[in-house]
């Protein structure tokens, strides 16, 4: 199948005398896709139960006619005014008790019944109207969910339904003092509706407490997903997506994934590495105007496994965004290099984010892929490029990666809950990993820990993982190939305790955790073979085969047969060095990529990808700055 | 008319049986102005309606028969404790919904009926008793508006204020709608009742909500002082005087000076320096005791166009103070050398504040003319120097100033709520300008955009305004002089909205800004001429004639004829050529001054104002350190 | 009397089976004492007058007949869930108004009369059933008051208690507002009804008023814990304890020190180091494994003068804690060192804190003396030698200091409340006036500003303080030694006012502070003798003999007889050169150590206390890295 390129559009925000134009340029570039619709509730039902959607049947069919492809959202990102006057009670409340306010978006919580009713209600008329229209061709639900940390609320509907969520879980007070180990500081219950959230409390509340908090949490945005999509399902046969984010990981996207048909993800390399990216001022410097070369990478390949296959770019940055702390324009090439490396990665769409730029709103500074007076932006000519490019290559056909990584979003909320040193991030963690392996040139699959088939991997990674699922346990230790845990991996029990005995525990492995440290900047332990382990050191004990070690001596990566344990944070130098060697255990084939150049391997391509300011050259191709070519593979 | 000196005292302060000689050492310090009572309202109204005058009476006796000319002070900005009791609902509300409480100062809201009622009745009884007694020859209306953010209040008399302001301004929620650009996110409001401040919102508002808020919020100040002003009018004919601050821009100046007859301000250079300028450790450190060179020189000549001519500085710091993060002592001369940049500036008066160190209270720390056990204080001798110098020189006339700097209150108000780059700031922005120009010896004036009458001007300055209004811009059209607009000037429409056809859309310049960059420190673009463009960097299109561009040849600064936009924020190196070349090219003399010596012409002298900590040369003329001198002018 | 060693144990914790062989260990490894009880109120009385005590009694029976020694908490820093729902009023309030929630610990108000009443009741409880038990040899009342910043409450209780508190002190309104200087700003009462806590007021509240809000919650302390301490005194012959904390000066601790038989505090060097020093990062990496050299000492010393002469650590950190930024393990070796410098310094007892590793809760990666598998951890066994150690020497028998530094907690209180520069912090000045002398190997004795006899001391040390009473003032008059006051200190009377005739005004010193500074970093005033003064700098007059003076001629140090004041802050170089001068003119001997050396002398023995990583030699005494050693005492 060929991947396609698409848009987000706004007809509500633009004169519908213009629409037939925009749908011509938009088939004129190679677009195929057009997503529209999911803020436009306000004009769709102005009072409750006032309709209008003459002007949402115009734009399809002008869309459709067109040749353009439809994806239709479901509004219920942007509850109107109306609804807030309905169920006063609906809004998201922050950790200090406060409502947030109407006026911008994402104010609902999603515990709360009356809107949850609301969203599949409008999401069924939406389905009942749209369902069968030819032109729609998939549905988008919600908007970003998470997004402006919208995850957690502390509303009286959460609260309720956290105790009823607590009492499910554990059936009687006692139980959940014991599971929580609620006798420490006289912290026991005998009602559940004794129970607040977490909040406010004198020092830091009950870890167990937090955890169950955060997967109440989480449990409410999969249940929100899910009724919208049970709503939609009998009313059409179009894929359900949700558009996710990057850098987010306050909810489980493989729950909600479980509901969707297709995952798609909203890139915004520039935006993120001014915003949520921790690396050098140098790094930051020289990839400035392009992105972190890896970010985009791993999210393409964390939604590949969200949505078991199928996955999207469904907002892909075109030039300056609006919300980033700086907010400087693409280099010439890069909104190109950006839709082929998420090609490189499978995408099956990428759409760009957005058309036209809104002059006015909150968005009034993010580009689109034309001006505020319809002169071509920059990105124009670039996606048009790459349509014309799919169109000219054969087919990408994928290849199966032969490194894994265990990616698991409770961890993140685990060691959110107890860094323990002030720099311990789980992300952080897992994508210095993925970096490691990106640099080495190896394509890498991120899995699920529920029902991860380790089959196919000569090499899988675990760093960091809060818990070690008993199947997890049991494949790893009947893995031909080699494996890597830790650090912090499986050293506690699903209700936040240390286990006894001490982690990790692993299937003949003997090694122990005798001692666990976090270290600040400065104090860094250099290691016997290079590099150095800093922010969190574990002290092992036990007789398993040592395979490295700080120049004190003291053990840092164990092993018996394939499966290894490794005690701490390797820093860059040291995380390359173990992984390379890994990989030439295992009969990964690996390369030393210069800084900014990547490798992507398809079954028919190899894609190099150049991130660099300036042109590089490796195995004899020379990729010219934020450029993009590709061979024959192998 | 030869400029006078001044203090601030409080008699209530202090036992009646010192008055009398601190009179006589004012007058013997050849002091001319006292201002008093702008804090005394408990001891004018001890309980509500019970007043007590006799005091003042006396004091005001005492210090006039000495020779003194008061300057009375409304009391309003210290409401007292039984004002709380009757109106509970007066306090300013924060963002968080929080009533400030009492005991402190400026705990009003401006938007408050009630309170603003109290006011004027406190006015009028003021100006019935003493508005025609011989020795108060001034007032001064309220002390220092916004001071400690106080311009904002969420207050419920703010909210339904600007529900009815924006029913004023819009008549209909679909105008307001559609003004805002509300289809954005489904924030379509069907009526104004629904309408809160712009706070709590999940996300950033509407830029154009927060705009309105912003000038409502502005509009309050306006009219609170408006009424007292009026209140006085008919009871008095001396003039009416706010007394404003440094770095403060959350109202609009203009608005307020309209309805007063001088504006004065209050002076601290070395706690300005300490707690409100961006600069580098090193220019902080050599002027830690001196104060920055050009800021009260901006605010001179700002405050000269707020009060139309007549100024005067209200409170002149004499020795630390007591609210800067650090707050050391002045070096030796600068309580005169203060005093002189005042008067060269057209000071009418410079009034040191205070008169006698409070041993109590909230300012204990803060230095006056006398010490808390009434020994001089250094500043004493200073003042009293000015007084002879004063009195020894010719009388100061004003120059023309040949150079103009457009300011605008509500910039500042519109790249607060979008500064899109984190470190975008439009006094800055501003105050670089002027510096370029003091650092050239360039005498400059500040215009408001209403009215402004550019014809005196050889060279006219207008970086980063919101709005460029049509009068203006007709008046740029046919303007002689030289102007040089930009960067962000009048790139949106005054709903906040970015204008189409594309900005700048300048009288016969056939430029458009196609892009624009935020961009962090490290991210600099040099240009070819030296210097370079940081921080903000459009990117423009059109056939302009290129003055400046970097060295990738990205135009930076095009003209056409006198007109000029620049599309970048220069670094000093860039500012000054970029400013002494359209200098010499307008006819306006420069000259480079040695850092820290300043150079203000009036028409009879050239004064040399020398902010080093060393002795300065230029021109032949020797300046010691912290010292000003003087010559006949050319 | 010998020291001893004991230990935190928490039986509710684990299964009874497992107490005996715990109690066995215990005394295997040479520990006496094991505290018990402080946090199981909920395991005591799980509802309201359902009281379980066979638990304890076991315990109790069990470590008492294993031969240890009980000291047992009243458990009143975790008032259990029930309680909130029976005085829900009585929960802390934070300064924006929001009570803190049950989830956590120390949760109630000290304020709050119905708390307290509970309070007393259990501590009665307590004391009938176990106050004559012969394994109670030591009682622990509540646990580290203040901890979590939870001395200051704005609750309900607490206002009403602060208004009765003020009219008790002042008897009427208008004494009130002339003591705290409330004419300033209009700030003047009529009731003490209208007076609220110094919160949330527009700008900083009056310092008086802050003050008196200060000493206000301190003595709610006070008061909180002399009403157990009441309660029990009937009940029992045993010492009376709390366990204070390092660098808390939120209350007087000499005041509920007055209560109390035995001061103890809670000793976490390695915590503190990454949490509460200011330091460079370089001095903060040598010694992140084994705390600060100064900082325990110190401790030491102030609980010494708080247990005027009995004092215990009574939980010593064992290996790595949880609360800190970073939590490295402590080198082997210093929970030895720890130990002995405690004993060195007079302690009676040394308490480990804690037995096993919890491996649930708030504190699972908080390290014991056994790993949570009941595994010894590292600290086990150097605990065992500083018993065997202890067992094998002669007596410690304590020396009389000749050096002392004269602390008051409201001298904290008051300069928090106006630090006039950013980083003025009183325990910082008086804590490198300690590091000073420490650094010249001198003891010293801590000194409450109430009764302090200064007869023994040669060299007395008065930094920083708010006040200087009467008969401190009469006591310096004829003190026959050295002493060195200032800076800051004397500078304000009870009221925080400024005196008239201006401070210090010392006897027989003739020097008045005319002005005074506080500086940023890097503008420091160096001085002719070597060093800077930085930070704050007072400029003073009169005719006193200059000792120490900066380049510029500014005296910085002057005297009369014995008498000193010292102007400004030194750095280190300037402030041990001062006391070495001092000392040697006061005939107190000093040496010069290497750096992470330490001396301290008894009457019998001198301990060499080596805190650097590596070994060091002094006076041809080597002392291995983290180790110690001594010496018969000359």
């Amino acid at each position: 199948m060929k991947p396609a390129l698409g848009v987000c559009y706004y007809p509500e925000h633009w004169p519908e005398e213009i629409w037939a134009e925009d749908a011509a340029r938009m088939v004129e570039a190679g677009l195929t896709w057009v997503r529209i619709g999911e803020f436009a509730w306000s004009r769709l039902e102005a009072q409750p139960g006032q309709f209008t959607f003459d002007w949402l049947d115009r734009a399809i069919e002008t869309l459709g006619t067109a040749g353009l492809k439809v994806v239709l959202g479901t509004p219920t990102a942007t509850p109107p005014r109306w609804m807030v006057e309905k169920h006063p009670d609906m809004l998201a409340v922050d950790a200090e008790g406060r409502p947030r306010k109407f006026g911008s978006r994402r104010h609902y919580c999603f515990s709360h019944l009356g809107y949850r009713e609301e969203s599949v209600r409008i999401a069924r008329i939406l389905g009942e109207r749209y369902g069968r229209n030819p032109h729609v061709q998939a549905w988008q639900i919600d908007n970003e969910y998470a997004c402006h940390d919208t995850t957690v609320s502390y509303s009286a509907a959460a609260i309720a339904g956290f105790r009823n969520w607590l009492a499910q879980k554990y059936q009687s007070p006692d139980a959940l003092n014991r599971a929580w180990g609620n006798v420490f500081w006289s912290m026991e219950y005998a009602d559940f509706s004794e129970i607040d959230p977490p909040a406010l409390t004198v020092t830091e509340p009950n870890p167990s407490h937090v955890m169950d908090w955060r997967r109440y949490s989480s449990d409410q945005v999969v249940a929100y997903n899910r009724v919208q999509a049970q709503a939609l399902r009998p009313l059409t046969d179009a894929p359900l997506i949700h558009n996710y984010m990057g850098r987010v990981l306050e909810f489980d996207h493989f729950d909600t994934g479980a509901d969707l048909d297709i995952a798609s993800w909203d890139s915004y390399p520039i935006g993120f590495l001014s915003d949520r990216l921790e690396d050098t001022a140098e790094h930051k410097r020289r990839f400035l105007r392009q992105g972190d070369p890896d970010m985009q990478a791993f999210h393409h390949d964390l939604y590949r496994a969200v949505g078991r296959g199928r996955w999207w770019v469904m907002e892909q940055q075109p030039g300056p965004v609006n919300w980033a702390p700086h907010n400087p324009a693409p280099l010439p090439g890069m909104a190109r290099l950006w839709a082929w490396e998420a090609i490189a990665h499978g995408a099956e769409a990428v759409c760009y984010f957005r058309w036209r730029q809104a002059p006015f709103a909150q968005e009034q500074m993010h580009a689109g892929l034309l001006r505020p007076d319809s002169a071509p932006a920059p990105a124009l000519a670039e996606a048009a490029q790459v349509a014309r490019e799919i169109e000219e290559m054969p087919d990408v056909t994928p290849a199966q990666a032969r490194v894994a990584i265990l990616f698991d979003y409770p961890s993140s909320w685990a060691w959110e809950t107890q860094p323990q040193g002030a720099d311990f991030d789980y992300f952080r963690l897992v994508t210095e990993v993925y970096r490691g392996l990106r640099r080495l040139g190896v394509n890498v699959d991120i899995l699920p820990l529920a029902g991860a088939d380790l089959s196919a991997y000569k090499l899988v990674l675990g760093p960091g993982l809060f818990t070690l699922p008993d199947a997890l346990r049991a494949a790893l230790a009947t893995h031909s190939g080699l494996a890597i845990l830790g650090p912090r991996t499986g050293t506690r029990t699903p209700n936040f305790a240390i286990p006894v005995p001490l982690p990790p525990a692993l299937p003949g492995l003997d090694t122990t955790i005798a001692l666990t440290e976090s270290l600040p900047n400065g104090a860094e332990e250099p290691l016997e073979a290079g590099g150095c382990i800093g922010r969190w050191l574990e002290r092992l004990e036990g007789s398993a085969e040592v395979v490295e070690r700080t120049t004190a001596g003291q053990p840092v990566l164990v092993r018996s047969g394939g499966l290894h344990y490794l005690a701490g944070w390797p820093d860059p130098e040291a995380m390359v060095r173990i992984l390379r060697s890994a990989c030439a255990e295992a009969g990964v084939a690996t390369t030393d990529l210069p800084d900014g150049l990547r490798i992507r391997d398809t079954a028919t391509h190899r894609f190099y990808i150049n991130y660099a300011p300036e042109p590089l050259n490796h195995d004899g191709v020379t990729v010219p700055a934020a450029g993009v070519t590709w061979t024959p593979f192998r």
